[in-house]
Formats: C-alpha cells, structure tokens, sequence
C-alpha cells in the first residue's frame, strides 16, 4: 500500500526490456545512438511537431530548469503558481540555472494559476523599466501540483496573455500523459496548439526507471539548450539507456496506457475515500492525485496496516483527537493494482 | 572492434541484474532506499573510512562539479592540469557550479600535474591578495587523461602541497578502479591517505549504466553538497537504481575485476601496436587508454575494417600521404575481447 | 519643486568641500587612504561597536546586495516585504550576487514586515529539507518603501524570530538617518542591539554624491565580504573620494541635521497636502516620504507650475475626470526649502 | 615621488570644477541628467560613431565585466593575454559577471597577443563540438599591463582573426588616452574601424575621480547592457556627477592632454632610469609605464628618498645583495611633475 508518491514505484517491464535490448555490444556516446533517432522521430510524429527538437535527461528538475534557462534571461521573471514545483520543490535550482532570474507567483484554486491574476501581474509590472525585472517566460504545470488538471483551452487562454506580452511558455509535464488521458486532448492540443513553447515531458513518475524528454517545439535555440544541458553536468555519455526508456515509453501508447491506470486507481481509491465518515476531499481528483482530509483515527488505523502516504502539510501532534482531521496527499500510480486500493480502503473503513 | 571511449560499451551483466532485481516493488525515494545505506556502508569499509559520506549522481563531470563546488569559493582557483576533463571536456560546468572560480592550468607530461609546477603556482600567486582570486583547490585526475597513472605516493606529494597552502584536494577518480589494479593501491592509500578530500568515484565507463559516487572524507560540508546537488538536478527520485548499480559494482570487487580486464586488453593491444612499422606510442600505456602514432595506411586499414575510434587530435586531410602518421585514442573497456584485439591489430599489419 | 525622489537633490557643501580638500597630491588606492581609517573609526564609534568592519561603495543596491550575499547562501531564502527595494527596485541583483536565492515576500502595512506573517513563514517552511530552499536571512528596510518607520523595538521583535531560526539579519538603511532622527533611537540601538548583522548605511539619498557604507557587526565574514566587493567590481581604486564623502557625513553629526531637515520638510508637506479638498495620505508620513491621492485638477495644476514628482502607481488617463484621485509619492531631502513647500502647496491650493 | 600607480594621483581642477557646476540644484536620476546627453553625444562625434551607445560606470573592472557578459555567453571563452587586466587583477569578476565563461591565455611579449597564438588557438578549438567551451570573444588591452602599446593596426590584424571566427573584439581601454596620443591614432581608428565591438574607456587613471565609459558601436545590445549594469548595482542615482566628469575629461581635448603629460613624463623617467648603473628595461615605455631591473641598493636609496612603487613581481628578501636586481613597476600620471621624476632619479644615482 504504497501511495507516497508515484516515484516510489517500479519502473514497468517493457521498460526493463529495452534496457535489457540496448544494454548489447556497442553505441556512440553522448545522444550519438541510433535509439535517440527514434525517440525524435515519434515525438515529432506523436506531437505532429516534424520541426521540434528534443533531448533527453534524467531528472523533471533538470528537464524544467534547462527548459527555462533556455526560454528566460537572468534579468527578467517567471510567472508560476505559488505551489508550482519550480518554486517548492527544486531548492532554487530555476534560480541557479538561470542565472538568478526570479520566480513571481500566482494565486489559484487547486494550483491552476488564476488567469485574472495572470492578466493583472502581466499588466500591472511594466516592461522596459531598468529597475524591475522584465516579463520573462510563463511556467504552467499539468497535472497541477494538486491534482487538477488544465484543459488544452486553459492552457491556451494562459498562454495568449503571455504571448500578448512577448514572453514564452514553459510547461512542466512531470504528469504530462496523465494530463493528456484525462482530458482526451492530443498532444498537440495541448501543447504547440495551445501556445507552448517547450514541453517538460515527464516520464519517471510513469513506469521509467529514470528519463524525461525535453521538446523545443521552435527548434531556434536548440543548440543553446544542448549547451546548458552539458554545462549542467546532464548529457549522458551511455546515452542509449536515455534512449531505451523514452522509446519504450511512446512505443504502442504504453505512456497513455500507464497513465489511464494511474488515473483509474485514484478515481477507485478518491470514491472509496469520499464515503468515509469524517473524510473531506480538498481538491478535485482528475488525475493519480488525491488530497483529502482523515481524522486521526483513520490515518492510525492506515499506518498500522501499513499504508505509505505523507500528511499535507502537517503530521498529528501526539494529543491530536480522534476524530481531528489532518490532510494527506495519496499518490497512485501505473502499478497500483486493485487489491492495493481494497487493502487501503478496508483498513481505513476499519477505523 | 570499438575502442573510442570506456562509455561506449554495455553495462555488465551483474549490473543489469541488479537493477532487475531493485526493480521489484516499492522504495522510498530520493536516497531513502535500502540499497543507499547498503552502498554507503560498502564504500566506508572499502576506504576504511568509517566517517565518509557518500552521494550517488549519473555523469562523471556531476560528480566532479559538485565536489569541486564545495571545496571552491568563487573568488578562488582551481589547480588542474592543461588537459584536465573539468577543463577540456565539461564546457564549463566547474564555472557554473563554483559560481564562477577560475581554473588555473598547470603543465606536465603524460596529464599528471608536473610537481614543480605545482609548488610555482602556489607559491608564486599572493594569497590574500583582493585584486587577485585566492588559492581554492587542488584537482587530480587519476587514470590521467592521457593514460598515465599517479601512484599514491605521485598524489600524496601534491596533496602535501596543496595542504600546506591550505587548501583541499579533489580527485576525478573517473577510472580510478583502473588506477587502483595499475598500482596496486588500496582505495585509502590512494585517496585519503594520501591527502584527497573528496573523491569522484567513477562507475560508468567501467561497466555500469550510469552511477557515479562522490566521497567527501571529511563529513562537514556533506548537507552543502545535498543542497548542490539537489539545487543541480542531480537528485534522483527513483534513486534506488543508482544505489544497486553502485552496489552490484562494488560487492565481491567487480569494479577491480572489470578495470583489470581493462586494462589487460590494453597491454595487449598496445603491444600489438608498438610492433607496427611507423606506429610509435605517445604516453606510457598503464591503464586502459593508448594513444599512439599511426601511419595513414594503417588508419585507413582499420577504418575499412570497421575499427571504431577517435583521432587525437586532427583528422587527416584528404591528401595525406600513406606514410604520414596521425595520432588516435583508443580505449578498451570490461567489455573487450581477447578476439576484438586479434581483429584490431589483424587489420592493422595488414595495411 | 523637485519631490521626485531624495536622490535627485544636490550633495551637501560639505561634502563637496571635502572631496575638494581630498584631491590634494597622492593617497593609497583600494582603501589605504587615511580618510577610510578615520571613517571607520568613526563608525565604530557613533554605533558603539569596537569590532564592527566597514565598506565603502557607491550605490545602496550594491551595498545591500554585497551584504545579502555574505549572509545568504545560494540554497536559502531572503524574507523580505512585498514592496522591498530588493524586491521591487534593483532588477534581481540579489539573485545574481547570491549565486541565486529566493526572496520569500511577506506582506504588511506601510511597507513594515507583519509580525505574524514572518513567524508563519519561518514556522511553516521546514528547514533540513533537501526539496525546498533553507531559511537564509530576514532583510528589514528602515525608512520603508512606504514612508514608515520601525522603532528599534520592532526592528528587534523581528530580528528574535529571524534568530530563533537561526539566520542573520540585514537592514537596508538607505534611509537610515531619517530613521533614527524619527524615533530618537541611538545608531547602536537601532541595529546590532535589536539584533542586526549588517547594516546598509545609506549617504547618498541625504547630501553625498554617491557613497554607502556596509557596517558588518560581526567582523567574522570581512574578508569574504571584501572579495564579493572586488569580484563585483565595486571596489573604487580612488577609494579616498569615498572615504571623504563618508567622513564628512558622520563628522559632527551633519547625516543628522540633514535628516532632520528632510523629515520637517515632509511633515510640512504633509500637514499642507492632507488639508487640501479631495486628498488623502495613503501612508503615515514618518520620515521624508509623502503618499497621497489627490484628484486630477490638483495634479494637474502642480504639473502646471513645474512640480516633480512619480505618481503611483499608475498615470492618469486622459480622459480622468477632474474628481478622480490618483496616488502620488512625494519625497524631500536635506536640501529642500521652505519656499519649496510653500510654492507646492499654493499651486496646489489654486487647483 | 609617487609612481605607484596613475590611480594614486589627484582629480584634475576642471574635473573638480564640472562637479560643483553639476552640483546646483536639482536634476533627473539614473542617467536622465542633461550632461549624460551631452557626453553620448560626444562620444558618438570624438569616435565618428553615430549609431553608437554609451553607458558610464565607476570602476574599470565593471566596465570591463559588463561589457564582456555582453558580448560572451557562459558556455564560451574569451581570448586574453595571460597578464590582462581581466585576468589577473579582477578577482574573477569576468566569470562572475558571465555566468561562468571561461579565459584562455595567450603569451605575447610586453603583454600584447601574439598573432600567431591567437591564430593557433582559435583554429585549434573546434567551435561546435559540446564539451568544449565555444568561441566567445577577445578581450585586448590597450595600453597593455606591460606598458607597450597596440598601433590601430595591431589591433585590426587580431580583431581580424576575432571576426574570421565569428566572435566579438573587446578593447580594455582603462589606458586608452595614453594609447592614442602615443600612436596618433583617432579614436575612430584605433576602435570600430579596426574591427572593436565594445570599448572600455578609462577616465579615473586618467584624472577623473571615478568614472569609466562603455562604448558599444553596435547599438543591438544597448539594453541588454542597461539591464546588466543595473543587475551588477553600476547604475548610479546622482548620475550627473559621472556625466559632469566625463564631459570635462572628453571637452577640448583634455583627456589627451592630460594623457600626453603622463606619456612624456614617463619618457623622461626611463630616459633617466636607462642611465642607471646596474639598471635595464623590461620591455618598452611606450606610455606612462615602466618596467625595470634596479640594484637593491638602488630600491634602498629611493625608498630611503620616499618613492612609492610597487615591487615586481617579488620584495627583496633581507639578505640580498646590494648588486642584485629587482623589478619594479613606476607609473606616472597627468599631475607627474617635472620636478618628481627630477628628485626620483637624482635620489636613485646618488645611491
């Protein structure tokens, strides 16, 4: 019963088997082998971007930093969502990579930046004034950092303002392809369509062991970013096991099919949850994320049966009461099976 | 018949087995898994060295920049040879990483650091001096990158050096298992022992996938590292696929076994070469790397047989003479073949 | 009628006739001037610490940056309000001379740190996790960006909650004269006995041509504060220009008077706008910065007689009815006149 | 006798005298002053360069850093002299200010590029290749820190080599009134048309308190170099006292007359210095440096006499003999007089 996080599973086997396939004789270093060829093939094909680059590397921090210190000179800000990853959860590595730009941060129910609020910090700063920093590159995230997920419309309304304003469009698809069965968009909907600039295409979280691909979808500062990527210490010299990954990921839709499992074991364990006496769902659940209020004795009675989940934001003082609620961030993932959700629902009900 | 680079070749069948094997289930993320606590007990018994932390990242040039950020301020330098992989083939990360240190390059044959050199350059450049940057850390390369070998002794009587102008030591131990068999050392004698700091322990080009390990010897700065590489991207989530890498590659010594096949494979073929007519070595052969004179002929010999490796430094022109020579690099790894040699020097002394 | 800003004033005779008197025959460059001795003497002296180190540079954005920097390290964050001239004026400098760490913008009246908001943003970000940014260091701006003033038992309540979470403090006193002669408090009381670490003391918004000095109440970290300035190009090598500038502001109290004038000029202002039909202070005049609405015709009518000033923060349209208020920042300095006032405020009487 | 450097010496009187005229009443800040538009325009005519943008600053190392992180990106090198400015008297400022470029040194004799190195070097690192740095400027020197002096041509055939390679020219031109009168070059020669892209234009070593301009002949970056120069804390408030100094140095000529009484200074000095028993010259006087060996009992008379002057590149140890030689650097200024290099060498031959 592991809903920690969905980095905390397995990798899937077809993954396994690729490595396993590329792992014979010899291949050219460093982006050189011919597995990378095919992962730019389907992507422009998957994307129908025949103009996109794309490049690979093993972190979503390191696909979202490169991505903007490609996209947003030093002296200028990225708008994001107060709770965006790029904000809470890389220890200023946006800050590092850029060079010291800033991040400036938005309000918005279920972490979706607030498109009034967008238009307002957009209007309300002006550019070309020495003192202030300049409109710089707009940061959206899908499957939002709490659990929602943008429509390819959202995005697009998002992104016109920046590009009324000049600036570029970054999205963090640490969840893309959880994004994308939840809403049925392709992948050009929701991304070149809608006015992205550059995809982080997220594929740890979904069965890899560890690759993510970044996709430029304007080709122009490619060679820019290869640069960042290998001043950043990220180009790998074994590159084909990059390569074997993503391939794998895109073959056959498995990163749709992995993505639809997720989804439906949060959809299970969300309803299973909603029912429970004194639970309180805090965000819609429209992808593999669910945030929900317990009291104390279900989350007892959970960890006993050793369920793996955080509190969100804060653990129960010892004193707590029973029937005091605490938020808990659950998590599923492409290898949640359904006896995982029966197991973690009848412990809970036993409370 | 692949000799351009260690990293060309597969990871070893060990290794992919254990990454099979962590493949099963749940683990907590981001080092929290059991195999890092088992690899960081390993490497302190290897090392003798029961206060030594241990971080796993992915690229060598990571693990170099890392370490070298924490033992280098900005304002400082760092002592490197001329052909140093932080100077000539990081693009620039150790200026990244340090926030922009220097590199001050010091000459001396076959890539070790002459030790005359050294003792100029320290004792020659004014400490406390604003105008100028300060003294910031010494970094060794051991295989150099030209082949040769420091002994522990070579290292200690730098290290000694740079210590009494107080400042650290860092190693680029990229092939240090193929030092280590070159010399017999142990691990302590050639790192800490002898006056290393923090070491970058190389696993890639010796038969993993993609792991390397930095060892701070000295524990104090270790939290500062966490946040660098965090801050870096260089923090995995699924990390436990670092940790078995890592660990199958120390567990029963595979890593020395592996640089000693290495290294066997190329004595082998640098006898071969040197019987050639025309051939004539250019660094002492005493790891894994050979870099030799080759006749024209030759070169086109083994190009048409199919022999993959780099030319150092220039290509030949179109209308170079048979007999004119052009050097290479040719690199064996744990992968090598006996028959691989045969075929090399086969079409070689057929030229 | 110049109310632009303090800094568009003239330098105070005094100055101008110890930069004269500083220019005869040779002085010691890089701050080996006599004068520097006796400014740091003095410093210690009028802020009763003995210990304290003292530098020179030309701009507040530089000595406040130079000082963040040497307390703050690139994985940590700066809290700091919402309208903080690091925050808002100085074009993310912070961030490029940390090496790129955050501000953590907190809200409060009058451009003053609310209390609650620092304890909940120092109580609800957990330091030691590796995912977020550190606590690094609370930045307090006295005179705010709004005109108010912090007495030196509010400037210590926040600086013991920035303690008890371990991190330093820093105080922006562009406006730091102006300060204390509006609380009464003594330079020792304002800063390192409420708990401040280092000191941005401002000379050139208040009679100097243009120099600064950094106080660092902890000696510790001189020497790195030293190379920050060099390797950030602001160390002046005809240092003794700044020396003079400074000497002659503290000797015998003259950043005081100047001060003084410069408040009893706003308070004149004040008390003559807040009369005027349709006006309303936005913010408590404390110090020599005014806020205020005032409709269009009064506008208009100051612009009319040749008045200076920003409004804020948005211009009046063109077609703004005549009734329609719209805020405006009115600054004076030690230079402005009685007669300044009195011509500002008639003008404004005849809209 | 002060020869220690031409930043030791006085302001110039019409300097003084622009400073208090500028000093009446009120004026706009951060470069709106009415003189600022006076010295572009001059610049833009003494250079025959209408198109040009100028910005001042305070320090030499600013406009150096500024103008570098303008023209070279932090994954490329700038080309310098091993003894340049930039490299060794800059704390690693020019890496600050980039982001993390690299210098590559180059040898030449008295300090100036050797064409032929220049040529080796930017033809032997391929541009293209993503381990390496890539190609990103060069920086010259001019007065070089050796003292010689690049005729305008000089400075073509390596801007030429610069240009062939697709990279930018930088001219350090903290000396570059005592370059011009010493070769009778315009400006206009000995910048854009020999191929200059940006231009360092000392003032301070040259008789003014503290103010450098940067000419950018290629107006493309003019606000990329604002935002810079803001972001490093070098945009000055009270802006008008850095215009009020350049335009007296630039009107009626003054800045090469002030130039040619150091340069002559100079000669009279080496003239007398060549003379000296045990004496010889380390490269040419060309400017206002000089270079040269001089028997300890020679150093023992002038210090005895109270000549300042630095040692180059090492004090004599207490023990040396009164024969041995030593080499001291001796720089003169606009305000050297006649009877200083008088009382220099007659206190030198008595010795």
């Amino acid at each position: 019963m592991w809903f920690s996080s969905d980095n905390a599973g397995p990798a899937h086997p077809k993954v396994m088997a690729a490595l396993a396939a590329a792992n014979e004789g010899y291949a050219g270093s460093y982006g050189a082998d011919t597995q990378m060829q095919a992962v730019r093939g389907l992507i422009r094909e998957v994307f129908e971007a025949p103009e996109a680059e794309v490049f690979l590397v093993a972190t979503g921090t390191a696909a979202n930093v490169l991505g903007l210190a490609t996209l947003c000179p030093p002296w200028a800000t990225i708008y994001a969502h107060t709770h965006a990853h790029i904000e809470e959860d890389e220890c200023a590595a946006p800050e590092f990579y850029t060079g010291g730009a800033k991040l400036t941060l938005l309000p918005g129910a279920d972490a979706k930046i607030d498109l009034d609020a967008l238009r307002d910090a957009l209007d309300g700063t002006p550019d070309g004034f020495v003192h202030h920093v300049q409109h710089g590159a707009l940061s959206l995230t899908n499957v939002t950092e709490r659990g929602a997920v943008y429509t390819a419309g959202e995005i697009a309304e998002r992104a016109a303002l920046a590009r009324a304003h000049g600036i570029p469009v970054h999205l963090d698809g640490a969840r893309f392809a959880n994004a994308l069965v939840a809403t049925n968009a392709s992948p050009a909907e929701m991304t070149w369509r809608a006015g992205v600039d550059v995809l982080s295409l997220g594929g740890t979280k979904n069965g890899l062991m560890a690759a993510e691909a970044v996709v430029l979808f304007d080709p122009a500062r490619a060679w820019e970013f290869e640069l960042r990527r290998k001043r950043g210490a990220h180009l790998f010299s074994k590159h084909r096991f990059l390569s074997a990954q993503m391939l794998a990921y895109l073959q056959d839709g498995l990163w749709l099919d992995l993505a639809r499992a997720a989804n439906q074991s949060a959809t299970a364990l969300a309803e299973g949850l909603a029912d429970l006496p004194g639970a309180r769902m805090l965000h819609p659940v429209e992808a593999n994320m669910i945030f929900a209020d317990l009291p104390r004795r279900t989350h007892d009675a959970l960890h006993a049966a050793g369920a793996h989940y955080y509190f969100w934001t804060k653990d129960p003082p010892p004193d707590a009461l029973p029937d005091a609620t605490f938020a808990a961030r659950f998590v599923t993932n492409w290898a949640t099976e359904p006896e995982d959700v029966d197991a973690f629902l009848s412990a809970a009900r036993a409370a």
